[in-house]
Formats: C-alpha cells, structure tokens, sequence
C-alpha cells in the first residue's frame, strides 16, 4: 500500500497526544508553544541512518521507539522533563504501513513520556529519522557535564554493555533483530538494544543529587571521559565493581560482554556522580524510581579515565575517549 | 582533506555566535536555553535531501544557506524572531573542505538574523541537511494560516516564480547552478533558487497588520490554498495583479514565467491577508522593510483558489492545492 505524502502526514498527525502548552500543533507553517514560567528549555537533536545506526532489518517499530528514546534518553540526561519534539523522516517510497509500524513503536514510548510531536516533514530519500526534543527544567537545576568534583563517587543505571553485545551476536549472525529470540536471555539483549529505556524519571529524581551525568551512547570509558574533560578530573572504575549481566551469563557470553561494558554504546542508561554523603539517598532513589544503580568508581585530580582491576591494575585507560563522537552537544 | 568527525563538529562549533539566552550550548548532552518571559516558542523543522531538494552539484556554500532560509522563512510567516536552531548533517564521508564551505553560507545567513546554532549531530549517510529552528514571539502575537476573513487583500511580497524559472532552466541545461551565470538576469534567476531571502523582518512588520500569512515554498496556489483551507474561506487572484519578473523580461522568457509564478515553489515570499483598511499602513511597511509588497486579489465566502484572467473568466480553480505537501506543520 502506498499513500501520498499528505496522507503519511495525517497518519501521523492524528495520533500524537494534546498537551495544554501546545497553541498551535501540526499544521501551520511552524509549532507554537508556550514554555512554563521560570524553566529553562533543553533542546536536543540525534538522527538514525539505516545501516549505519541501526541494521537495515529492524522492524519499522523498534526504528520508532528507538529514535525517540535515543533523544529522551538526552533530555534524561540533563534531568529535563520531555515536553515537544519534532520529527524528519526521509523515506525511500511513501509507505503507509511503514508509518504506521514506525508510529507503533514511537507514539507508546511518546505518550509514556508526556512528549507531544508538533512538526516534522516528511521527505524521498534514503532512510533516515531525525529528532529534535525539547524539554523543560527549573533555572539552575539542569545536569550538566561539568559539575563532577574531586572525590565524588561514579554511579550507573541498569547494565552497560547488553546493546553492545545483542550488537556483536548480530553481526556474528547469532541474533536476528528483525524478530523475537525464543531464548529469553537472547531476547533480553535484542530488546536492550531494540527498545532501550530513556532513564527520564531517573534524570529528574536525580537533579540535587548528581553533580555531572551523562547518557551512555557511545560506552562507558567514552561517555564518563565527556565528564572529566568537562569537569577538568579523572575517573578510576573498579572493574569488579561493573555490572554484571545476567542474560551474557545464562547465553554463555561472559567473556565477551567483559570487554563491550566498558566499550560498547547504545545503552542508552546514565552515568553520573555524586558526593560520598549521598549513598544512602541514591539507594532510595533507586527504589523510588525502579532501576538499578551501581556505584562503580570515583572521581580523583587528574584527567582521563582509567579501569582498575582485581589486582589493582590498570586494565584500560584513556585520556580521551570521545574523538570518534559525532554529537556535537544536542 | 578529510577529518574525523570531531574536527569537523569543532570546526562548526567555533563559528556560531553568542546569545545571552544560552545557558549552555554546544558540548553537553542537550543545550538549555532560557526563553524570554511573555514570549511564546515558534519552532520549525525542514530537512533538504541531495538531488531530491536541490541539485546534486550546487556548491555546498548556497546549500548551508538555503538549508537555513527555509527554516528562517517558516519563523518568518509567523512573525517570530529567530533565537536558535540545531543541525542534523548526514555526509557521505568527513570532508573538511565541504564543511567548511556549508558553513559560509550557513553561519552568514545564521549571523544576519541572530540565530545561534545550538547542538544537532554529524551522521554518516547520503547528503542530507535537516534544520530545527526556534523562534519567539509575543503571546498572541503569532501570524496564523487560519485567520484570513471575507473581504481581506491578499498580499505577496517579491516576485514568486523567479526560483521555479531557475529551476526550469537548469532542468533544460540552460543554467549551471553550479557557478555564476555571466548574464545578470540569469544570475538574478540562480540566485532567487540558490539563496532565497527569508522575509524575517517583513514577517515582524506584519504582527498586529496581516490576519492570516504562509510562505510560499510549494506555490502561490498551493500556499495560499493552506490559507483558504485553514481560514475556511475562498481566494481570487487577478492574473493582471501578479508581480512580473524583469528578469525574466530580460532573459526572454516571460511565458514561462507566467505558468510558474502561480504553480512554482521554493520563492520562500510571504503571501499574507489583511483588511483594505490597512493598505496605506502596507504601504509603509513595504518602505520600511525595503520588500516590494503587491495586492494580487481577495479573500470571498467559499472554498478553493481560483486565478481570474484579464476578461474575467477563470484561468485556474483549485480547490485542494496542497495534496502533494510534505511538511507537517513545522
């Protein structure tokens, strides 16, 4: 089945959700929006090329879900609240039912999150999804990059390293990603990397409480090395200290996951510090918010990061881990 | 030359201006803005696809600058001042050279308005420049497609068609958009498509004056149509009334011209409605702004855009004109 273009846009169109500060949504030349009184706006851009961010046999669904948390997962790092996002999807025929197994897996993450679509456009091309996310937080209260202090612990959220490895048996031909696994630990790590979760509640519970946070896209090393060159410090990561995954243990796949939780991206969880004093409060946010924290080293003088192991070696370091980025700050 | 896509983000990072109402741009995992009290968003999305949106050999130079216009032309048929905007660039490889050369174009354009690049990423994929650009306006102030009443004018500014003449004439190998062309009004022509002008100030000056407004990317017809549709009202233009091109004039092509002035896109003019009571109050906006502004007809009860000819009868009648749109309302 093949639509115009006008009727993709209204497919679309009618299913993003109201939101009182929308005055005027879809449909005019531009979105005109009103931002609540005494907040700042967070604004943040990430595109998905097919083959180059995803394997070009990811259902139309998960490329939906994906594209929009990979953006939420920004906003979650800056402890905003999602509010807008406008979205531009090139396509290389204007297909109906691609839309709308795309908005089967964008519009639930969406309305999860509060986020209301209210632009875009449509395009022929190559396939391509570019989000721009905005979202909302008190003046003064947005986690940044640069606040990480001398002596703060280095937490993280959920397991680092599981989208890396579903990655890694998808290029070995191990994992088909356009279906469900019938093993359920294979099935965990397709969904780690299918439909990771934006950690947004984390990111507000967590303003007042982390001094620097990140979103772990391109992996741990990488990410936290974006915390340090910011905040002028190092960082020592206890290896026995990382998470471990249960799903790698139950599929046999220890040794790999070893080297791809430090390395790997497209987790998409939060790494942030945090004062000593505030073990006991970021044990109950972890509760509070449901998702796992591990304290996994500390912040000392000094720049880059490095891995210690067992013995109390180094085991990896890096004084710059993020010349391969290719986000520039959105 | 080429680069790693770390120096080509620097080298875009370097060149954007400062704003007093960035908080934190360009290095973080999302920029956080401060909007100004009283003032509503406007944001706008528009993304330009290599060899769908413009020819494959125009110099990367006119494509950082019409890659930025027809977003500042969305911001523009609002009546909002350009703040902000994020860059979605997907290169086929990390050229520094062609980066450089966007961004003569782009950061001009960006610098003459005062709207600062604030984040967006670098992708690896066929050429393609997505834009998301914020605005603000005064609450209430907004220009709007659905205002437009029976018995308004309806207004152009500049000359629409001149960008679609190019457009013909580099189709029939009779324009190299890839240089300048030796003979001034072809060069005039070249430049309506390579570096439209987007009416920012005009679109200002009409805040409180035009009650309806849209800018002409797809068509005089199809634009005003989006008016018509959103206003629920129907529009006559008086052929006699269109705005002639001396350039055409001069290259000897004045039929057809007068096809593409009513059907052509990419002009980025502002076709906009206001009451007869306010044409000397144009007048002077036309003097202030220093953009010829021309009265081609009237808004009646009804549906659709129809083009009167010189006798009366009717030349075109249109009563969707918008059917093969592609953006959705940003």
């Amino acid at each position: 089945m093949s639509l115009d273009e006008f009727g993709l846009i209204e497919r679309i169109r009618r299913r993003t959700a109201a939101r009182a500060d929308i005055v005027l949504g879809i449909g005019d030349d531009a979105a005109l929006l009103q931002p609540a009184a005494g907040q700042q706006l967070v604004v943040t851009t990430d595109t998905l090329n097919s083959g180059v961010h995803f394997p070009a046999e990811t259902p139309p669904a998960d490329i939906g879900w994906k594209a929009l948390a990979v953006n939420l997962s920004d906003l979650a790092s800056m402890g905003a609240q999602p509010a807008w996002c406008s979205l531009s999807l090139s396509l290389p025929d204007a297909s109906a039912q691609w839309v709308e197994q795309f908005a089967e897996g964008f519009f639930p993450l969406a309305d999860l999150h509060g986020i209301a679509l209210i632009g875009g456009d449509t395009t022929r091309g190559p396939l391509s999804i570019s989000i721009t996310a905005m979202g909302q937080v008190t003046a003064g209260q947005a986690l940044r990059r640069d606040g990480a202090q001398v002596g703060d612990d280095i937490w993280v959220s959920g397991v680092p390293g599981e989208a890396g490895l579903a990655l890694a048996l998808w290029q070995q031909q191990a994992l088909d990603v356009s279906r469900s696994a019938g093993d359920a630990a294979l099935e965990h790590l397709r969904l780690r990397l299918a439909r990771p979760t934006p950690r947004v509640e984390l990111g507000l519970a967590l303003q007042g409480v982390a001094t620097a946070a990140v979103d772990v896209s391109d992996g741990l090393l990488a990410d936290l090395g974006h915390i340090c060159a910011r905040s002028g410090v190092a960082a020592d990561v206890l290896e026995a200290a990382l998470p471990a995954s249960p799903a790698a243990d139950q599929a046999g796949l220890c040794k790999s996951f070893t080297t791809l939780r430090i390395g790997a991206g497209d987790d998409y969880e939060l790494c942030f510090t945090a004062p000593p004093a505030l073990r006991q409060v970021l044990h109950e946010t972890m509760a509070s918010v449901a998702v796992p924290l591990t304290r996994i080293g500390y912040i000392r003088a000094g720049t880059g990061v490095q891995v210690i192991n067992q013995e109390g070696g180094v085991l990896v370091a890096s004084r710059q881990g993020y010349n391969h980025f290719s986000s520039f700050g959105a």
